[in-house]
This record gives C-alpha cells, structure tokens and sequence, in this order.
C-alpha cells in the first residue's frame, strides 16, 4: 500500500482535483504531522491549521505565528499569519489570504464538514471528507509506533485507576487520580475522552466521573482514550472495590470470553460485520462492538452490523464488547491486525 | 439594552437576513444556553449544534440524538438526526438536511469562520461573525451570575494551587491537584485553559504544566480559565513557594499595584486603550493588559493599544497586568463595569 500522503492525493486526484484542503484536526495530523490544540474549542486568535497536500512536495501547513514553530518541526513547509498580540483580530481574514496566497486557483479536495465557509468562498470544491477518513483505516509503521505510545498511557491509567479505586472516594476524586498519572507518564496535559462510571451507573454503559462517593462491593467501569502526540489509545476494564456480586462475576466473565474470541477470530479477511455478529449473539450491548484508532479516536475499520468491511494488516481496532443488564461491565483491548492474525498492543489488566 | 438574541437578530437583519445560523460553540451558547462539548475535537458521530436564530419565538437547535435532551432542557426548539450508534455514519449528510428541512430558503446571516462549507451548500449567506463578536460584549443578568459560578471555581483552584504547591513534586502533579479541586467544586469534569509554570519558566509568560521539578524559592504562576456551565472564567496569581527573591518581591509589588490602579480606573466610559496604556507605562509585557469573558475566554472589551471601545455597564473584563524580566509575575482580576464604576467579581488570594 502506498504511503498515506500518496493515498490522499490519489483521493483527489480521482476526484479531479490537484491539490487537497483540509482542516479536520484528524485529517491535519495524519497528512502533516502537526498536532493542533483542541481543548478549548476555536481560537479567538486563529482558525484550525490548515493543511494543504498536492501532487509534490510536503504539505503545506497555513498556522498562526503561534503554531509555526511547532508547524516547522513537522517538515511541511510553513506559511503563518499574525496569532495571538496586542493588535487588531483578524484571524479568519487572515487564514484566508494566507490560504489564496498558497493555492494556485486550481480545483480543490476538501472535506466539507469541517472546512469552514471563509476559506472555500471563491474556491473551485469537491467534497472527499468520506474518502479521506476510509483512507486512515491502515496504518503506516510510524503511526502504529505512535499508537503504541497512546496505549502504554492507556495502561498507565488503568493502573491507576486501580490503585486509587476505593470505597468512601468519589468518582471525581478517583479521575483526577487516573488523569493525573496519565499526565505524568506523558509529560504533558492531554486531551482525554473518558468514561468513569462506578456502582449502579455502570448499567448506563458509560458517562463521565461524577460526584458519586464509591462504595464497598461497587463495580468500576473505566474506559480511557487520551490523545498523545496526536495519536489517541483507547482501553476498558472493569473491576470491583471489595467483593463483586455474583452477578458482576457472571457478566464479567461472559464479556472477558467474548473478548477472548474476538482477538482470536480477528486478522486480515476477517470481515468486520462478522465479528460484529459473533459479539453480539453471545452479549446484549447498544454500541458498537468495536472501531480503528488513530487521529481519530472512532474511526475505520467499524465493527457493526452488516458491515462488509474486510479487515487488512495494519489496521488497527478498539474491540469491546460488553453486557449492561444488572452490572454494567465492559472490556477492551486494541489490536494490529498482522500479516497472520493479530497483535494485541493493550497491556492492561482486564481482572474484575 | 435589548436582551442578547433580540440584539442577534437585529444584527441579521441589518445585513439584509431574517435568519442567523451558527456553529460556533461561544456564539450558540450565548444564543441558546446549550452548552457543547468541546474538548475532544470534532465527533465522528454529530457535528457541532447548529443554532437557528428567526425573528420570533426560540432558537432552533439542530443536533445529533445525543444531544436532543440537553438541548431541549434549554428551552428552544430541537431538531435532531441520528448520532452515535450501530448504523452507517453519515452526521455531515444527516445535519445538513436537518438544516435545511429548518431553513425556508431566504437569505441568512452566519459566523462564516466556523460554518462548515457542507451547510452553506446553496444557502444565500452574509457574515456576521464580527458583529456578532462584538454585541457579546455586554452581557445580561443571567449571563454575569453564570459568570460568578465560573469564577468561584477559578477562585477553588488557585486556593488549591497554594495548598498544594511545594517543592519536589512537578508542575504536573500540581496541576493535577488543582484541576482536581476545580472539578470538584464544579461537580463535574470542566474544559480548562491554563498557565501553569514555575520558577524560570515564568519569565516565559506562560505555558502548560510540565515534568520541571518545584524548587524552594520559586515562583508559582497561575493563570486558570475553567469552563462552567458554557461560560469561562479567569483568574492569575502569582505566588511563591518558600522565600521569594527581592527581585521577585519587587516584581510582584508593581504589578498589584497596577491592577489596584485598573480596577480603581474601569468603569462606564472608561476607553479600552486609556487602561492598557496606563498599565503599559509601569510594566512591560506583552500581551493584552485584558479582555471580556463570557461564552468565550476572550471578547470584546479587549484592552489593547489603540483601542477606541468605550466601557459600558455590564461587561465583564479580565485585568491582568504582568511584568516578566528576572522573576515572571501576573495577577489577574476579573470586573463586572457598574453604572458608577465596577464590582471585582474575583475572590482569590493575590499575595505572594
């Protein structure tokens, strides 16, 4: 398989289009490398970075002063225009005429749902916001090796939440815990998608960390997906404070069994409809039994019904089947699909 | 004054348009007090809550199914399409016909650096972005009191900051305890903007927590910008942990001394640029000497050179003079401007 900046320009080449546009901040890092802050919503100070990929070349990225050095250490080539200062705000005039000066009034790719209005007014467009995102699906070595990274941070909250687990605390107190040795093991803030929920919350299937107090007995149902270095993990676990109900046993075991046959059952061929099918016979569950990481934290190749897609090596997917009736549990692992199988990259422990 | 969105649609109006339409997180909570996620960047699943503002009755909120339930509890009408699920995904598609099922076709006044180029696809369109920008400034009673709330977690944090800060643990691990307490106090995870640096790391203005070990003597810079409840509070101190330097005590000592001098100033018809050149005759730095806050962590009043904005009763400015050549200080206060001059909405320590 071509190496990803090559598949995207093929996508807009076969879309009659030269030259690609694009603002998706999942989009942005997995042409360009460059890895924008996304926190704290829009900028008043600029527009998201803008990369923009033709036929030769590096891309380019059009950033704010702010983001250029960072822009720089990708490679790309860097056009800026003036960020966060004491002077007048212009950001989206600003974008926009930095964006004019870089392409040459040829027919653009874009991808139209985040693409916003200012930057596409005079623009030739078409939209392959769908062919970009079943494009990430596979994996270039270097984005595997980032993966990893993502996960062992996975791995480090889900130790923690172990460790800090606990009757008499409250879930808020258990997730700052958790976030916090996140943050240490990558030496940064990170963004963070997470579910925390304990006791009977866990049959909600997930939601964030409240100001519940855990109790003895309680289910913990920790589901953790940071984005480090641009790349983001994934995993769920499960497990008790003090002694499980026989129910929770029962549910937990049945899940940790599914999981075990998926990662069993997964490889190249596999189609993903199947394994979607092979879950959900032996388990009742509302979501998806699995997904691909990557830029994305929800992306291809999705395990859900009737999906045709056929699962190749380098892909790699979030699988996570799990059963909510009287004790809501849920366990997961991240896989590489290989040239033979798999390769499970999660290295948590997946015990109640 | 009128009420905010009777001042929205008079600005769509006066650009020719019986309708706005708008995705910008700070603008449509301002519009419709729905209050969206925002720190994990764009979902595979939704697109950001489209508001629709018409000259009678609520706002339309377009969302995914996710999101139909908060966003009816606001009060204005809701219009949702199919979100996260086991189905194929289409959320561009899906919100753009939501849109225009909405829309009766005439012409619409919308925030042109946010709106994506799929929902626009053949709408009549005029930016109103700046305008819209602008009439943010003043805010209504019930905007000041969710502003308050936001500020009493500022003020939870930077207690947080000088319970916990010592020397020997990490700016990380500082940051951890203060986002903790934060979170607490909020009930609830929060988006966060911060500055968290210490010792020469000040001297930088800012920056995010890092691994840098505490050490005694050092200074503390904390600048805290939670997001409660759709809208952002402000706060800085700057403290240190054991004895300061004198170099440091001096530092500090001047650029209290001008927030005392700004807040003593602000008030209705003050000018912005008067305040910022006042504080820039007894500092350098170089940043803004302030801003609004609101649905956004920084509007308009900005104190900036130059400016012509004259102060009106009911903005709320952020102050926040710095000086950062030997030891890195800043101190912040956030003001609401009264009818004869202001009330310090802050309630935080400001000692060193």
């Amino acid at each position: 398989m071509l190496p990803r900046r090559q598949r995207a320009i093929t996508i807009a080449e076969t879309a009659g289009a030269g030259t690609l546009v694009v603002v998706h901040p999942w989009v942005g890092t997995w042409l360009t490398g460059h890895v924008p802050e996304i926190e704290s919503g829009p900028s008043p100070f600029a527009l998201p970075p803008i990369a923009v990929l033709g036929s030769a070349g590096p891309p380019v990225l059009v950033v704010s002063d702010d983001e250029a050095e960072a822009a720089m250490a990708t490679g790309c080539e860097v056009v800026a225009y003036p960020g966060f200062g004491i002077g007048p705000l212009d950001p989206v005039g600003a974008a926009a005429r930095a964006l004019a000066e870089v392409l040459d009034g040829t027919r653009v790719a874009i991808d139209a749902g985040t693409l916003p209005v200012a930057l596409a007014a005079g623009l030739d467009w078409v939209d392959v916001g769908d062919e970009l995102a079943s494009a990430r699906a596979v994996k270039d070595p270097d984005e595997v090796e980032l993966i990893r990274a993502a996960i062992s941070v996975c791995d480090e909250g889900q130790r923690a939440a172990r460790a800090h687990a606990e009757a008499g605390i409250t879930e808020l107190e258990l997730w700052a815990a958790v976030r916090g040795e996140m943050e240490r093991a990558a030496g940064t803030r990170l963004p963070v998608v997470a579910d925390l929920v304990t006791g009977l919350r866990t049959t909600e299937v997930g939601g964030p960390p409240s100001s519940r107090i855990i109790e003895d007995g309680d289910l913990v149902l920790c589901d953790l997906v940071p984005r480090v270095a641009g790349y983001w993990g994934d995993s769920c676990a499960t497990f008790a404070v003090g002694e499980p109900s026989a129910a929770a046993r029962e549910a937990h075991a049945r899940a940790r069994a599914v999981l075990v046959e998926l990662v069993a059952s997964i490889g190249p061929g596999t189609v993903a409809g199947d394994l979607d099918e092979m879950a959900r016979a032996r388990l009742e569950f509302p979501h998806h039994t699995g997904h691909g990481i990557g830029t994305g934290y929800h992306e291809e190749p999705r395990l859900v019904p009737g999906s045709t897609t056929v699962l190749e090596a380098g892909m790699v997917v979030a699988m996570e089947p799990g059963t909510y009736a009287d004790a809501g549990v849920r366990v997961e692992q991240v896989v590489l699909v290989t040239t033979h199988g798999c390769e499970v990259l999660s290295g948590h422990d997946l015990g109640l």
